[in-house]
C-alpha cells in the first residue's frame, strides 16, 4: 500500500510499504476513506517528537472501512465504516477505567503515528478496536466525522470542560486555529455571555466570529484592555489557550478574573512564566490535558443531529495521493489560510462488500 | 489603648493609640483576648505588602468578647465571645454570593492589618460582624479556637479541598509550617492512601510525623525520589505547597502524577517556571487560592467534637503585652523552634459583664 513516512526531521514522502495485518485479537484493520493532517504531525515532522522514529507512518485521524477484524473484536465488524480515535485504549489499566484513556498505561493513549504506524496511508492497523474507533452513524458524511477524531473532542474536554464554562460566562479563545474555533463552538453549547477570539490572522478572526465569537482581538487591538472593557476591568470568566506558546499562555493568566479558570489545550515545546506573585490569591485554576475522547460518542451524536457545524473548518480537500500537496498546503496556513485539508472520500466505500451478518 | 503598630519597613512597636469605636451599622468593636501572628504579618512587616501603611494596627487572627455592636449586627451581642475570621465579608457582592468571601469586592476580603486595624491590640474594629466573625461554641478554649482564624480554614480550603484530596490519594505536602502541618491534619480527614511531608526543618517533619505523615523527606534526602518509589513512579495524585517560593512551587508540579492536582497555598513573591513543555499533557490542575473560610463553621463543629488537633501547633506562649518579644521569637523560627505563637488568655474574659437577654 502507499503512506505517508517519517524519514526523519523535515522529510517526509508518500510511498510504498508493507500492507497492515491484524497481530492482536484486539486489533482490526481498516482502510481509509477520508484522513486528516493535524498540527502534532507538523511537531513531529520538525523532529519535536523524538519517540516518532524514521519509517513511522504519521496520522491519527481517520474515518474509514473494517477490512479485518481480530477474534477478541465485539464492536465492529468487517464493513463497517468507523471513526479512527486519536486515542487508543486498553480498557483495562487504572487510567483507562477511570475514563482518562488518553493516559492510557496499558499499551493505548496516542500512539497511531507516534508509536505504531498511523492513518495517513491507504490502510492502518488500529490496536484494542472496541475502545479505539466508533461506528459512524449512517446519517453522518465522512468528512465531517473525521473532524471528530482529534480536534472536536480535544478542544471540548480539554478546553470547554475543562475550563468549566457555564451560561453567562465571558470566555475567552487565545488562537482561532482549528483548536480554537473548535473551542468557539463547543464552549457555544454551554450559552456563554460572550466568546472574544484572539489571533494574529484576520481571516481566522473572521472564522470565529462566524461560528460564534461576539468580539475578536487581533494584531491591532490590545487582548487584555478588550477583556478589561467587556467586563468592567474584573477578567474572564474562562480563558482557553489554543495556541501552544509560553506568550500565549501568559496572555490568558493576564487575562483570567479571579476565581476563574485557565485551560490550556496548546502543545508546549518550552515552559512558561507563572506570575504566583500576582497570581497566589487569585483563586485561579490551571488546566492541561491530552484528551481522553470520552466525548466522542457525545459529539457524534450532536453531529448527527446537526448540531456540530464540524466541516465549517475544512478549508481544502485533497485525493488520498496528493497526501504531499495537503502537508505543504497545512503547513503553509498564514499564506493559504488553511484550517483543516481532510484527504479522500466516501467513494472509497463502494469498493468494500458489506460483511455478512 | 495599647496595639502593634507598623511605623515603616522593619520598624514595629507595641505602642498607645486611640480606642477603636462602631462607625457603621454593621460594625462591631470586640475586646481581643487571644491573638496570634501570621507568616503575612512578616511579609508586611518587611515591606512587601505596600498597602499597608505607617500608622496601621497590624494582626488578623483573634478570638475575644464583643464590647460594643452597631444598630444592624443581627448575630452577635455584647458580651459574646466569638472568633475573628481573617476574611471580611460585605455579604452583598457577586463574590460574596457565590462564597467567595475572600474576593468581597463591597469593602471586606483580606482588610484587618491590611487596609484597616488588625487584631494585635487591646481592642480591634471589625466590619462586616455578622459575616465576619463567629459565635465560639462554649467547648471550645481560645487558643484552640484563634487557629481557626487563618491557618486551619486556609490550609483546608486552599490545600484540601482545592487539591481534591480523596481517599486512597497519595499526598505531598511541601512545607511543613504551621499552614502545611494544618494541611496534614485536613488532608487526614480524607483518608488518604499516605502523607508525605517535605521540608528542611527536622523539628518540623517530627511534627509532621505526629499529626499523620506516614513518610517524610528533609535536607539530605531527594523528595522527588521518595514520591517515586513510593508510587512505582507514577508521582503523587495531589501535591499541596506551603512554602511559597517559587523552588517549591516547581517541585510540586515535577511530583504530581498524570491528572493530578498542585493547590498552592504558598504567599509567593517571585514568579515561578511552569514547564508545559513537560506538563501540557499530563492532565494537571493548579489552584491558587485566598481562603474564603467558608468552612470556618464546620471547622469550629470539628473543633467542639475534640477532631481538630489544632492547638498541637501551638510552641509558644505570651501575655498580650509580649508582643514585641513573641514577633521576635516567631520571625527566628528556624533557631526558636516556633510554629504558632498565641498571645493572651481566657482570663480576660472575666471582665466583661454578660449581655443582658
Amino acid at each position: 500500500m502507499k503512506a505517508l513516512v517519517f524519514q526523519g526531521p523535515g522529510q517526509i514522502a508518500w510511498q510504498d510499504v508493507p500492507d497492515p495485518v491484524v497481530k492482536g485479537a484486539d486489533d482490526v484493520v481498516i482502510r481509509v476513506d477520508v484522513v486528516t493532517i493535524c498540527g502534532t504531525d507538523l511537531h513531529v515532522i520538525k523532529g519535536d517528537v523524538p519517540e516518532v522514529t524514521p519509517g513511522r507512518v504519521l496520522g491519527h485521524e481517520a474515518v474509514g472501512t473494517v477490512v479485518e477484524a481480530g477474534a477478541g473484536v465485539r464492536t465492529v465488524r468487517p464493513g463497517d465504516r468507523v471513526l479512527i480515535s486519536c486515542i487508543s485504549a486498553c480498557g483495562r489499566c487504572r487510567f483507562c477505567r477511570e475514563g482518562h484513556y488518553g493516559q492510557c498505561r496499558g499499551g493505548g493513549g496516542w500512539v497511531l503515528g507516534h508509536t505504531v504506524d498511523g492513518t495517513q496511508a491507504e490502510y492502518v492497523r488500529v490496536p484494542f478496536a472496541d475502545l479505539s474507533v466508533h461506528p459512524l452513524p449512517a446519517s453522518v458524511d465522512s468528512h465531517d466525522g473525521v473532524l471528530l477524531a482529534d480536534i472536536f473532542p480535544t478542544a471540548y474536554e480539554v478546553g470547554v470542560l475543562n475550563g468549566g464554562v457555564r451560561p453567562g460566562d465571558t470566555v475567552v479563545v487565545v488562537g482561532a486555529g482549528p483548536i480554537g474555533l473548535a473551542a468557539i463552538i463547543g464552549a457555544g453549547l454551554y450559552s456563554p455571555g460572550r466568546i472574544i477570539a484572539v489571533d494574529l490572522a484576520e481571516s481566522r478572526l473572521a472564522a470565529a466570529r462566524s461560528l460564534g465569537a461576539d468580539a475578536t482581538a487581533g494584531a491591532a487591538e490590545e487582548p487584555g484592555q478588550l477583556v478589561d472593557d467587556l467586563t468592567e476591568g474584573l477578567g474572564a470568566d474562562v480563558v482557553i489557550e489554543a495556541v501552544g506558546v509560553p506568550e500565549a499562555f501568559e496572555m490568558c493568566t493576564r487575562m483570567v478574573r479571579p476565581g476563574g479558570r485557565v485551560a490550556n489545550i496548546g502543545v508546549h515545546g518550552r515552559p512558561a512564566t507563572l506570575h504566583l506573585e500576582d497570581l497566589w490569591s487569585k483563586d485561579i485554576t490551571i488546566t492541561t490535558g491530552l484528551v481522553d475522547t470520552y466525548s466522542t460518542p457525545m459529539l457524534l451524536g450532536m453531529l448527527a443531529a446537526d448540531r456540530l457545524p464540524s466541516s465549517s473548518l475544512i478549508t481544502h480537500r485533497f485525493e488520498l495521493g496528493q497526501m504531499e500537496e495537503a502537508y505543504d498546503v497545512f503547513s503553509r496556513a498564514a499564506d493559504t489560510g488553511a484550517l483543516k485539508v481532510v484527504l479522500g472520500g466516501p467513494q472509497h466505500n463502494e469498493i468494500i462488500a458489506p460483511a455478512q451478518p
